[in-house]
């Protein structure tokens, strides 16, 4: 096992009608906050207009940017960045899914630092000193809630970069599965796919004995692969929601991951399709993920092995493992299949055009396998 | 699944040689700090002194104070605090296990608060202003060190009892897993019994719906039962104690317990034998757990019989339900006498006695099954 820090301090709210405190919460980081959303459907849903009640009941002002989409904008976070210096804001309050909130921690970093935020993107710049960030989570998927992580693409160069940053997590995150039951099925599924990927990113290590976390990996991928489709049967049952979002913030929470270097090149080599096909981030995953695994199980084929069997049950002869593996990845990709989500590139229209470019654009990644250009493109061409 | 507040900001610095960073660490807490800490076995191992010398390179003062003693007394308590007030000390360090952790905590609650500290701990009076806690760890088997709880013994009124406050978790904890490697071995299986009890503890619930949390306590106690065994085998083995050291701070930092009830009739239970005979915490669990369980199993039998499916692998006809759970008790007190634990009060030489008198000092007591004194009774003569 490997040292590690571990300091997760985001205060999590979990609930019915836990969006109430809001107010409360949000006067304890700020006395001018930025409230940051994605489209109208917390307008619709009346999410926006109790937020802005227990905001005023708090008596705490605030000025408002919304916007947020999926693969969150640079433009939009220079927007958000200008309008917290003009407004003198000294807090962000994200009310959404991964994509708000991500963009919320971008406008968070970029406010105090003087030059470019893309510059902290992109690593020829750095800066400690972030906004303190609150959370109203609507869509349990990315897990943006308590993790270090921003993701967000510049559209100009249709890059997609996520930034890794200590000061990145929230200071508190209101979890209200109630929330999550009008989301529309395709979201629900790419959700699922994400929280499955956050935990096997980490899982998918070459540090040896590192059997604790293996173990509660474990438990979290079966977990997640029963309440996946459970979800999508009955999207009102509250405790099969409640289970799925506090399923989906520890599995980026990183208490799953410590000790252990993940390997991410999944989510990495798949980030350029989002970029550039908007493709949803979990369908990139669920085409690239399987893939993945068939290119590169024999540089740990005892963990793989451990995967197909704890994960999936598979009860093959031991004297074969590759079977067993590829077992266990036949299974991964018919749950996929189960939840809707395509196994792919060529169910989502994308073809071998942009391969190149896109793997070229990855390198360096992967640490279980260190990947090349070449490595990436025939992962790629095993996904069309 | 309930609603919950989780707040865990204990900063976790795990590792080799982490210790060395203790003096930076606690700087950030205050200016002058109590250090801490049990018997002699940190001088003779050196680690007082590489600790002392960080304090004084990061230039903090400090006064000490020793001897914490398994189950810690009030007696030491009232006595830190008195030095604490006298000599201006606004922060404790705790280098131990269990004991000096939840001295240091009860210190660090009573130097702020007016009255008796005592009144704190049974809840005739309430304080929210807790001094700032560092821990270094040496003892694996509390979780005390991020944790919301005190457990502290009135040895006048040979009363012991666990304080949950949630200012309680230490500000920081180190873990470096190679200051486990000289623990005698009845240290090391009486912590093992402990972390493993602070799952099920959590674990045995009639919270319903809560699936992602049984799978990750059943994760952790897979890992525990094979741990334990291993490190007593090779308790030089570093990844070993790394996995056994970090399981333990994360069975009882709470997120394995969210959203769901604990029972804790096995903890409360058993504390009166700590405080009357100085029985170790552990062995009152390994004592008085299999009991326990085989006296309420059938409150939740859909529960037990998971319990005894995932985690000990027991494949009896599901025709037949009380035989799979009471096979999965008999591999757990087998798994106990393994590492050498007590399943029975008669090995400890301990009768029935004070059975009645403690089993009223117990009540109210047990979530999962509220237990009468006459239902306490009943299970101490189960464990005679």
């Amino acid at each position: 096992m490997d040292n590690f820090i571990y300091h997760n301090y985001t205060k999590i709210v979990f609930g019915k009608d836990q969006e109430t405190n809001v107010g409360a919460l949000t006067a304890e980081l700020g006395k001018k906050v930025l409230l940051h959303y994605g489209g109208g459907s917390i307008k619709q849903s009346g999410l926006y207009a109790r937020v802005v009640s227990s905001l005023q009941e708090a008596g705490v002002a605030f000025v408002e940017l919304g916007g947020a989409l999926p693969n969150p904008r640079l433009s939009l976070v220079r927007a958000g960045i200008d309008l917290c210096r003009r407004e003198g804001v000294d807090a962000i309050l994200a009310v959404g899914g991964g994509s708000a909130i991500d963009s919320a921690k971008a406008i968070a970093l970029g406010v105090p630092f003087e030059g470019d935020i893309w510059d902290l993107f992109t690593k020829k710049a750095t800066s400690n000193h972030v906004l303190p960030v609150g959370v109203v989570l609507t869509i349990p998927a990315a897990g943006s809630e308590s993790s270090i992580v921003s993701v967000v693409t510049n559209e100009e160069t249709q890059t997609k970069i996520g930034l890794h940053h200590p000061n990145f997590r929230p200071q508190f995150a209101i979890l209200n599965p109630e929330l999550c039951f009008t989301l529309p099925p395709d979201q629900i599924a790419n959700g699922v796919c994400d929280m499955l990927a956050h935990v096997m990113e980490r899982y998918f290590t070459n540090t040896p004995g590192v059997d604790f976390s293996d173990r509660l990996c474990e438990g979290a991928m079966r977990s997640m692969l029963a309440l996946g489709p459970k979800v999508l049967e009955n999207p009102t049952d509250y405790d099969t929601w409640a289970n799925l979002m506090w399923a989906g913030c520890v599995a980026h929470g990183d208490i799953l991951g410590v000790g252990r270097v993940g390997d991410w090149a999944s989510h990495r080599t798949g980030h350029h399709f989002s970029a550039y096909y908007d493709l949803p981030h979990g369908t990139a995953l669920s085409i690239l993920f399987p893939a993945w695994i068939k290119y590169v199980y024999r540089e740990n084929l005892p963990l793989f092995v451990q995967w197909a069997q704890r994960v999936f049950d598979v009860d093959l002869t031991t004297a074969d493992p590759d079977a067993i593996v590829l077992e266990g990845v036949r299974r991964l990709e018919a749950f996929y299949k189960r939840i809707g989500l395509a196994t792919r590139f060529s169910e989502v229209g994308i073809d071998d055009t942009h391969f190149e470019a896109f793997a070229t654009r990855s390198i360096p990644v992967g640490a279980l396998k260190a990947l090349s250009v070449e490595d990436i493109v025939a992962i790629y061409r095993l996904a069309l």
